[in-house]
């Protein structure tokens, strides 16, 4: 129960970042920074508690290389979808809905980049955090974060840049994007998290 | 003594970077991450010495986790607010009074994004600098600051993004903020940093 | 063959950001700071694995520092090579051809910049990733990743920034730079790489 | 004679980053950052060998500490102002002399904020680098890179932002600051370091 708590305040205070930056007024071309730095810092606070996953993804890759009962994958990802819900809430609450038209994205590349970056989330995620040939060092979360902030400055524009279906979620009710496109971010996440972890596996056949 | 003399040290140089980061000429946009960055450099100074709070708020939170005696948490709190209008009065001596009408917020939203912001300032104080489970770690500099970082750029247009009443004290002297909401910051900082305190016990039930 | 695989990733997630946030849209004048970043995340991941190289002067450096085999040499450089292909194919998928001449450096100045970012570079990784006295260090992506971050804010203007013979391969097949430069990056990054490892081996006769 | 070389390593490319970064085209508003990171990622390299000074003040506050010899400090410091003089011809061959008038500042606000980064950096350099309390440590190259970051931001436009002799020397050369400014620089950062290890014996009594 703790652990799930924790999800739920990650996840909560990512996608409700993602919401405060990413609508204006907002941190306009700055908005990655601060995405990828409150990943990291509740990362650093909570990975000693559950993980610090905050992303159904991550949790279905930690699962899949092995570091993850069922059971908690479950409690994490209800856990998640529901932070992504109440963040969004409280994003609309403070600022509004937004006066935009939710962005429909190209099936092919969106569904390219989405699973690029969620593996790479991922990837990051299981060799900075459940390695046994990086265990005890203190820049996990720095990995982590970065990646969110690499990738949404490199695909932001072709899919939105979550890497997470419970920030798509948070998205899609926010109105940044459509209903129509949610799938795409749950086929290409949940692919690239489990692709990772699978690739994981392959690299390190002495760690699992 | 002389750890109180780490505080005012390091609350000056947050407070002050605050200020000739904010106020124009400053820094523009990049202004939070100077701040989120002179707190993550005055916390890896001083944290050995003080704990490295710089912040009343934090050191509250401390106290209610348990780790810091009633005697320490007043000459903290008197040391923070003492270098906040210090800070304010020399940026106000460098950059001449702002030509500006102070903010006035609005009161529930800013009461909701200090409070959180707060919390999860606190937080990850909590976690990444005195828990159990992350002893010995070299990020909790990079956690703590760039928490600041990542709220400021989410809710700064809310509420200013103080988060710590110290900063309050200084931004209010500046005249960036009206004396009519400095109210708002200690109620929602101080309550920030208690429910940390209570949250990370009942997360760490074994660490207290 | 898992290492060189590692390596693959690793170039590719690279040479992809380098094209995905430089060719507009992108991420404009963060460029760098994805770009870095993304280096960064990828060593952390991967280092434990491969060295995490990601490019070919690095693994030059490497081997005249005399901590890789020239069987793996040939390995890396292969796989960084076809990283940054495919790389650069994926990007032109994306983004289409970018409708602009490719830049054409001045050579003395180009071959300066790009021998002294890449000998920074490579220097920084062999004292940070391959040294006895900063083994077990947490620092060691960081550091190398905003090498390339400092350096492209730098210099990029004069040579485009690569400091690495893969991205160069990429951002040539992108219509970034002219393939009549293509030596310049070629020579300066393999000549800094090799004066690297040389300059580590006399300023750390104990280590080698 | 190998701790010299890797002083004027550091800052060879710390002054050459400032000149590059500063002088337009360059890296406009992000200079700080890169300035920042490249001293950082050149403590990461050369902390180990030299300690990572690149600073005339720091290496006199480490001095004043007691870890440091004066004969070393002779060398340090007679390493980084060539090396200052050395990357100010390099920028001007690649940039020319830029078309500008060198900067003249009022004298106390420049003396004050150059005397308070300046102690700030030595404060930090102390702090994380030489105390028993943060030793083995993997943060001190950014706590003491990202302070040259913050101060950039918080006083670059009062005093153009050296806290450094040696980059004083360089940007003069420039052409950035007038050489009837210099004495500022020299006066407040060797002040700043000076009172920064006098702060530290005190505030460690334990330690010295």
């Amino acid at each position: 129960m703790a652990k799930a708590i924790m999800e739920f305040i990650g996840a909560f205070f990512l996608v409700f970042t993602v919401g405060m930056t990413v609508i204006e007024p907002g941190a306009g071309n700055l908005a990655p920074l601060a995405i990828g730095s409150v990943l990291m810092v509740m990362i650093f606070a909570g990975g000693h508690l559950s993980g610090g996953h905050y992303n159904p993804a991550v949790s279905l890759a930690v699962y899949v290389r092995g570091k993850l009962s069922v059971n908690d994958l479950i409690a994490y990802m209800v856990a998640q979808f529901i932070a992504g819900a109440v963040a969004a809430g409280l994003v609309l609450f403070l600022k509004g809905f937004p006066a935009l038209t939710p962005a429909v994205w190209q099936i092919v590349p969106a569904l390219i980049t989405e699973f690029l970056f969620a593996f790479a989330l991922c990837f990051v995620v299981l060799n900075s955090a459940t390695a046994r040939g990086t265990s005890g060092n203190s820049f996990y979360g720095l990995a982590i974060g970065f990646t969110v902030l690499a990738g949404v400055y490199a695909v932001g524009a072709i899919s939105g840049g979550a890497f997470n279906p419970a920030v798509a979620l948070g998205i899609t009710l926010m109105g940044l994007t459509s209903w129509a496109s949610i799938w795409i971010y749950l086929v290409a996440n949940f692919a690239g998290g489990a692709v990772a972890g699978l690739v994981f596996r392959a690299l390190n056949p002495d760690d699992v």
